[in-house]
């Protein structure tokens, strides 16, 4: 009716099914979802112990340059699995729906789910949807489910970071959260800051397949790569040193950054990571990630120590030291 | 700060850490979610093949006679893993909160699903917290996913009724949507109506042990057991034939519905199933599920015809016909 979503395609009649056929399992359509049974029944997944992650997506504006909700929600959900060492296999999606939401708007997201579930071949196999009143939601929220599998000795966790360890990102810092913020904040920049949203599981087979021995592995989303490894750094009850001048971080989001008042260290990426390993890989470790589109701008950052305290700590560009505390309060909200 | 959800509950740093830790970790406790990673790692699922189901939750009010979106979160996933004919293993729990959302009200929700999830011997061993602005959400949202496992042969689905069939329900229709509409519009009933809201993987186990040749399991929610069944048909390509005498339906469910001008047949239920089984075995099956305390309401209520149209007929009262049609329109959102 008028192009947009109304309360009877949350009501579980006609117009639900009809909603899901023609939208949802038209695009994101594949042999699981075809069942259209309560649940999903999957093929056995083979030895190794099974990873599950969720990550719900709240993220305003829905649309961004390099992204939008829809593709985000896939993104998230397969990064969280494959940083504990799984392949990830399967998705749900839950879809709480505003009413009065443009059907068009919703397509265009459900298309962007579909073309990052294909490209990373992790189909969406079972999913929701519910409809709230005007006023109750904002626009479209989505929670996705990720289920993977870890043959036994590949699984990854943030305790095992040792002194010694080398510490290792992706690529540049911030764009995501900045590609949110400029958005939101109206910045007129002359060539916008794009999302780095991104399916890591790809970069991350080929670091494995590297045989460098990897410690830790995190997708440093939002609080940034401050926070994760503060989280990190507690987990494993070891410190950290950084090397401010090693940190990659794009010319246009450093500027951004340093007018809205944001420290990039605290602002969230979509398509990066954390790799702590042993020292004596750190080279072979670097080169692969190089080697691979998502890590070209790879670079070693600092170390792991021993510290009783577990601070994080970072070289200043003057040679000074100061501590990288966790995010408090509230810098960026609503960015995934 | 006030008891209250703020924004930096949602922003990935100490605050929403410290709520996790608090307040999720400390009520959904268990050695995985303890992991405090990405994801959870889990024990090898053993032989079989994976189902995967997901729910959103929106239900308003939050909390009604019976239960409340906490309770419901954990049941309405676990029905929909166990009707596939799965063991329930694992749930998710993906939390959208808005600003100013009590605190006290939230720890009650999460007591809740934590008690539920402990009596249905299901662990949630994953979640993800999520804050959006006041007026752009309703208090919480709750997306639960749910992992199970079930033995080659065992599956179940909406593709099996064959004509001659006999279809059964475990108890009285449309007990959760009218506790829900009896609280949002105040009706002033003596006794209030209560939610059947209930996890049934228990009630499927006692069902299977009895031997019976069961065809279809589906617990009928949003749409009631008319859409229910009316999506089993089109499934299967049949039709169906029921008996009205022979639907159970409480009084004051049924006095209520009449009041409001619903039919009980189109509500929703959060703690019941349709069964459909071989002929031969409907009165063994009867008395399995009138055995169990879940299923002692538990009837026999119609039986599967060869109908090209794939109706679902009704004989009436009066001993006259009619079509028992799919829900359109919204009847009743927000109830689950
Ligand atoms: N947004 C969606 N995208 C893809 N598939 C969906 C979506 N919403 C629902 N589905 C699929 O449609 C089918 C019916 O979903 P539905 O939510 O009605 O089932 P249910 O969970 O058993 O009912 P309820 O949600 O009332 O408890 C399922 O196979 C489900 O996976
Ligand atoms: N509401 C919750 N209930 C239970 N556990 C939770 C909840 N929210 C988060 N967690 C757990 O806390 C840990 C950190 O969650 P968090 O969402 O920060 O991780 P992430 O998904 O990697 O980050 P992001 O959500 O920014 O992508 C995870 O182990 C997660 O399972
Ligand atoms: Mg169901
Ligand atoms: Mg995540
Ligand atoms: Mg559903
Ligand atoms: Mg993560
Ligand atoms: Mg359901
Ligand atoms: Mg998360």
């Amino acid at each position: 009716k008028h192009g947009q979503v109304d309360m009877a395609h949350g009501a579980g009649g006609r117009a639900m099914a009809q909603l899901i056929e023609e939208l949802f399992a038209k695009h994101l359509g594949n042999e699981y979802l075809a069942q259209g049974d309560d649940g999903a029944l999957l093929p056995a997944p083979g030895a190794g112990r099974l990873v599950m992650a969720t990550d719900s997506h709240v993220v305003s504006p829905l649309f961004f340059p390099g992204g939008d909700i829809g593709c985000l929600s896939v993104h998230g959900t397969i990064n969280d699995v494959a940083v504990m060492g799984a392949k990830p296999l399967y998705l749900s999606a839950g879809f709480i729906l505003e009413e009065g939401f443009k059907l068009a708007d919703l397509a265009r997201i459900v298309q962007s789910m579909a073309a990052a579930a294909k490209e990373a071949g992790v189909p969406v196999v079972t999913g929701d949807t519910k409809v709230v009143e005007r006023g109750k939601g904002d626009g479209v929220f989505i929670t996705t489910t990720g289920v993977g599998i870890v043959a036994s000795g590949d699984e990854l966790s943030g305790r095992a970071a040792q002194p010694g360890d080398v510490i290792l990102v992706s690529g540049t810092l911030g764009d995501h959260g900045m590609a949110i913020m400029a958005e939101r904040e109206s910045l007129g920049f002359e060539s916008p800051i794009v999302s780095d949203t991104a399916a890591l599981h790809g970069l991350i087979a080929a670091m494995r397949a590297s045989g460098a021995e990897i410690h830790v592995l995190r997708d440093p989303t939002r609080g940034g790569l401050a926070t994760t490894l503060n989280e990190i750094a507690q987990q494993s009850g070891v410190g950290m040193m950084l090397q401010e001048k090693a940190l990659p971080v794009k010319p246009a989001v450093s500027a951004a950054c340093e007018f809205l008042g944001l420290d990039p260290l605290y602002v969230a990426n979509e398509g990066k990571l954390v790799a702590i390993c042993a020292a004596r890989d750190a080279d072979t470790l670097l080169s692969a990630m190089r080697a691979h589109p998502l890590g070209a701008a790879a670079a070693i950052i600092g170390s792991v120590k021993a510290d009783p305290h577990h601070f994080v700590q970072m070289t200043t560009g003057f040679g000074g030291k100061r501590i990288v505390d966790w995010l408090s309060g509230e810098q960026l909200p609503r960015i995934c």
